[in-house]
């Protein structure tokens, strides 16, 4: 890191790419010779809807979207988006729901005033420390769509399979999208918000299969019906400008670093690096079970609260910051998106080592 | 200007105060040596928790918001706002929709959704060039609210007075709120995209009389109810941070610019300076009538559709851009918002006398 930056561990916001923050900067007054900053542009001018139309094409390359989807830039994070998919998927019928933590809990409830929620599978039993198998599923033959949160940044578990299901695939991939090829053509909606491995927060990202539109419940706001946002090419309103041209960036820098296999195998070599500290060490242990753990967000903990929180304070003196869990779980949170570099976790390694030689 | 940048009349997203825009570049790799951008900054970290208390403080004070009501930072545009009022303070009954341009129309169809919208007043007849006056208003006694847009951006109109009404009145001020000094008191509910007065797209203000929160309907998505944003402080999910901070740095500029009271007298300069020149043109005449004209969005034309797009060529060649009218007004028209300084102001009188010397 440079210009006395830390290692942000933040599970969002999130650290962002340094070269993409330099690069904001130096267009931040005048981009491209315009005279004006992209803060300042209409949404319907030239120069930025190049950007939006530019950003757009990058994404659908970078992830293979094929053309059978659209991809919606929106606003409201996935909260809006947990009453926007009953909205307009559900038919006021039925959906099934997998909870595996606490956002594919919250999208359930929301469901719930739209339709009638069947949950496949529960994993509160356990602290959420696990992702269940594809047997383990219940699954009912009558439901719109099949919901899951592919990544659950508070418990630190992520899903290591695409379920198999007869009905349309809906998929929560706010904290992994772009950290691993997908194929988008097995969802009917993907949809994550900007603030982990995108962009600053205040963007939603939706890829829909364009034949599941059009079926809204009447009482749908207008800016939240995927038909008429697909018809306005996301346009309707005046988009998140400065956002998009964030993702825009960071899309350039992710193809410079592979595209998604590239970061696949960074995500991987930087999970592999983490988790084998841990696993080793005398003090620490997981959350999360072999076979269920998440890439992104690493959950661990000493078992004494007050331990974890001299860690914490321990690792922040050396510039390694926000590693406190939320709140519901407690203990610890390494989250390690795609812009953080493999430095940083070596540094979190050796505070790890350095912090245990002197407790145990 | 400096750094080459250009005079931008865009109605929105708008032109920013330079000193604002040269700040946001200062702190954009490490804001006050926290080691990271606004951008990546988590939502429940203390540095973006003041940055978030700061901002509201200084918008409450500068605006004079009195204790009764809340202020909500929110995302999803005035669009979203169409639908999240009448879902909030319909009852599923009857409003009062006063229809002064395409904002207020698209409001009150949005409405319909909700319950029965009864039209106060509808000025279309008239291309919408001019503000009913309160005689004009078709009030009806069991309206749960009255609504209005205080300027009308496409056609250059603006309500020069408040509506007396017997129930609570709800009221647009996306482009001139900040412009001049607010009773709020005599509000129920204000809101205002951020994009013109305030900050970049993807910020919603939102002003609330918090004894009309808690009567939402059924089917209100969480994020939309008035209710639980109060009771979260607007941090229900995460919020768009980045214009909480830009709104932050432009609120310390307003302030050093004497507040609204400053911000009035600035405006009320700007719009003389320029409808006066254009009251004794010979080329080009105003759209909106004397006693309705905006001190924000200034209309104007040759009546020549061929002659107007030569002048907005000519106009961007001497740095002065986006002075296109909307496609559904045409003709031109200038935006003079906050940021707009004089001398901006000034060009355009030039260059409007210059052309006029050309063609007459």
């Amino acid at each position: 890191m440079t210009e006395d930056r830390v290692y942000n561990f933040s599970a969002g916001p999130s650290i962002m790419p340094e070269q993409v923050l330099q690069r904001a900067r130096a267009e931040l007054m005048n981009y491209h010779g315009s005279g004006m900053s992209v803060m300042e542009m209409s949404h319907r001018s030239p120069v930025f809807t190049e950007i939006f139309t530019d950003t757009k094409e990058k994404f659908r390359s970078i992830l293979h979207v094929p053309e059978s989807h659209e991809i919606l830039f929106l606003q409201g994070g996935a909260t809006l988006q947990f009453a926007a998919i009953p909205m307009n998927l559900m038919e006021g019928k039925t959906a099934d729901y997998a909870v595996t933590g606490n956002f594919s809990n919250k999208a359930a409830k929301e469901a719930e005033k739209y339709g009638s929620v069947h949950i496949a599978c529960d994993t509160a039993d356990t602290g959420h420390n696990r992702i269940p198998t594809q047997e383990e599923l219940d699954l009912s033959p009558d439901a719109k769509y099949f919901y899951y949160c592919a990544n659950n940044t508070i418990y630190g578990t992520e899903w290591q399979y695409v379920p198999e299901t007869a009905v349309p695939l809906v998929c929560d991939m706010s904290s992994d999208i772009l950290s691993r090829p997908v194929d988008v053509s097995r969802f009917g909606l993907i949809y994550a918000g900007a603030q982990k491995n995108m962009a600053p927060a205040g963007l939603t990202v939706v890829i829909i299969d364009k034949a599941l539109a059009g079926k809204e419940l009447p009482c749908t706001p207008q800016i939240m019906s995927y038909e008429t946002m697909i018809k306005n090419d996301s346009l309707l309103n005046t988009p998140p400008c400065w956002c998009i041209y964030m993702l825009s960036l960071v899309l350039d820098w992710l193809k410079e670093q592979g595209g998604v296999e590239g970061m696949e195998q960074l995500k991987k070599a930087r999970a592999k690096r983490l988790y084998d500290c841990l696993e080793e060490s005398r003090l620490f242990h997981l959350h999360a079970l072999p076979g269920s753990r998440s890439d992104m967000n690493v959950t661990f903990r000493t078992g004494d609260p007050e331990m974890d929180a001299e860690f914490i304070r321990f690792a922040a003196a050396r510039g390694l910051t926000n590693l406190k869990g939320h709140k519901i779980a407690g203990g610890m949170r390494a989250s390690i998106y795609n812009a953080m570099p493999m430095e940083g976790v070596e540094a979190l390694v050796d505070t790890i080592k350095e912090f245990e030689r002197k407790h145990v």
